[in-house]
């Protein structure tokens, strides 16, 4: 026993490697056609943009400020970006609402310490996005399942926070081309969700990361903008936006935001100074102008090599598919979620997928907190080429189809 | 009240601005000469090198891997250089012994959230780098007072925190030219700790940002180093060593990293997972290239101009301090400590100080998590010019003999 071991905090029972990082990293063969990581093509980076952005930066006086210290609440001229965009969306904010953070996934790791006591409850969907959980999970909140267009009510919630002693702080949804399901939330859902967090009395962490990847469909309005136009404006509001950079310019910069009430904001503000002090100035300067200069362009071209990609998914599954398998049609973002007869186990079906057939997946298990969804696989489709797709599908469909008609 | 004023975490009671930020806001004007900030001097940045690293790091198939997700790890050839940094300093590691962090501020923060539930005792300096104290307030620990050199025991730091049913889970401490005092601490009091930390069972975080800025006496053996020797490794170690490229290459693009043993490290990227997936690969790539080029080269343009600045420094205050006034004589680092009589407040003087005099420093109390030190400064010498720092001393001095000499 190491000295370390008698030393951690409670907390870090609660930490537990992602299954479905370990899972990538065993799937990462040159051979096998992959639809398991959910990352953004890196072939369609504007690796130039990036380039020419550092250089403009790092030329002459500014380059003193961007490899200084900065302010934790993020670079001013990112934010005016940010307000602009969020604006298109409808929600009416200055820059003040606004906190960068590194990734959105550090946006859900300050919510989850500005927010949760142990104990505290989380409602979240099932499947969801685990990132997230791992992200509350330091925390030590208990959850309960929130499934909007469900009949669930507030008061079913509350009963049972109740039972526990337990408070409801917040729900958290992913409502555009959710990670793993591709589902989007309608706009009555979104408004039932607002309306039930008003009964509770809790907050709304809306995560959208997928918001800007939409390929057919009408564009629905986030929660927080109904929020907004409800309670008066974005200084009433109970939701949280979180955004990123991430699936539209680049990942690579760690780059996303927070909008929410201005004090809210300031008190995030607060953990983000004792926690990393500020995200790199070089690298918010860096994307605010390559967001000013090709966000919209940019988005256009990848929007139309993804939607490609899911339309021969769709079209492959239709075609390769035996019956009593479903899937969802994703109106945008990177997944979609397949459904197999309640007989078959993903994590099995996944062992002969890439021993034999040379396909891969992810397991809609791990997409679980409570272990079921064991008929379920995650499919992307953001970073395979189309005649992969139709191959490695074709492949899938067929060790499916031997799969469950022996059982049957 | 707002809809969150009800929904704030325990924690958030202790979050608050510090207020060294808050006041350099204040002290940032143009006719003031400023001995308040404790940032490096910008115009010392290896800008261009920078520029070329990402130029490089941009250019062909490597820019798809600089702009996509990395490991929660770290880049493994920054690691690598890392540990031939360590080396230099005693300490024999591998790059599994190395988790890279956005600034060693991130470091602090991880290491309070791997190790601290509430109500555990952290044995910190006084006066310390409140920022670290900042980072584990979230954690809600008991802090109680360790003062290499002094003579209080494991016993009595063991007897203090059993008095609230609490356990010593580290010691936090700033061994080389710390912020805010300068000082240094021997190699007898670093073995002292050791002893200290053995006997308790507890760990000792060691946070040395300033390491690689001596400008004379002998370099001292990190705690980390001696811990290796004499437990048989780094993996039976108790200690933590925390680095930063932020005093010598850039502080822009936040990069610091842990050393410690794996256990401890793989325990570490676990949370670096939940709490922002990875450093941006980008900034890491670039820092490895820039440190292989010119840390050794660079470190040394820099430790002569800021050795330049102490010196006039510590000329100035012998010159222009009246009688009662002591100062610390740093061998390294950014500051120096100055102690005034006991009668004077030191935040008195700064009214007088900016208002009249137009010159700047830091009261000490900002430094003491409890309220004393209100006769004692801080000035820093690493953004000012020679010249600047006679004028600056010169109008201090006179102000403090005019404070001192009516109250007598």
């Amino acid at each position: 026993m190491s000295t370390w071991d008698a030393l951690y905090a409670n907390r870090a029972a609660r930490m537990r490697a992602s299954e479905i990082r370990e899972l990538l990293k065993l799937l990462d063969k040159p051979d096998v056609i992959s639809f398991a990581g959910g990352i953004p093509d890196p072939r369609l980076f504007p690796a130039e943009m990036f380039q020419e952005a550092y250089r403009d930066v790092l030329t002459g006086p500014e380059a003193e400020r961007a490899l200084q210290y900065g302010v934790s609440e993020g670079s001013h001229r990112l934010r005016s970006w940010i307000v602009a965009h969020m604006k298109t969306l409808g929600v009416d904010c200055a820059p003040e609402n606004i906190l960068i953070t590194s990734g959105s996934q550090q946006g859900l790791d300050y919510l989850g310490k500005l927010l949760l006591s142990p104990g505290d409850t989380v409602l979240a969907q099932a499947p969801t996005y685990l990132g997230a959980l791992q992200a509350f999970n330091a925390y030590e909140p208990n959850y309960d399942r929130i499934d909007p267009g469900t009949n669930r009510t507030a008061d079913d919630f509350k009963a049972q926070a109740d039972l526990k002693g337990s408070k409801v702080k917040f729900a958290y949804l992913s409502p555009d081309f959710a990670n793993p399901t591709g589902k989007t939330l309608t706009w009555e859902e979104r408004r039932s969700v607002l309306d039930q967090a008003g009964r509770l009395g809790c907050g709304i962490l809306e995560d959208s990361p997928y918001l800007s990847l939409r390929y057919d469909g009408e564009p629905i309005a986030p929660i927080l903008a109904m929020d907004c136009e409800r309670s008066g404006g974005i200084d009433q509001t109970r939701s949280v936006f979180l955004g990123s950079f991430s699936k539209t310019l680049s990942p690579g910069l760690r780059l996303g935001w927070i909008v929410a009430s201005r004090d809210l904001i300031a008190r995030l503000v607060l953990i983000k100074q004792a926690s990393d002090l500020n995200t790199p100035v070089i690298n918010q300067e860096v994307m605010a102008r390559v967001a000013e200069a090709v966000f919209e362009t940019h988005t256009a071209t990848i929007r139309a090599a993804y939607k490609l990609r899911r339309d021969v998914m769709l079209g492959a599954l239709e075609r390769h598919m035996p019956e009593g398998v479903s899937w969802t049609r994703p109106e945008g973002g990177m997944f979609v979620w397949v459904t197999l007869p309640a007989h078959v186990d993903a994590a099995d079906l996944l062992e002969k997928a890439v021993g034999n057939a040379k396909v891969a997946f992810v397991p809609g298990k791990a997409f679980h907190s409570d272990g079921s969804g064991a008929n379920t696989l995650r499919l992307s489709f953001s970073c395979a080429a189309p005649e992969k797709i139709e191959e490695g599908l074709s492949r899938l469909g067929k060790l499916i189809a031997e799969t469950v008609i022996p059982a049957l």
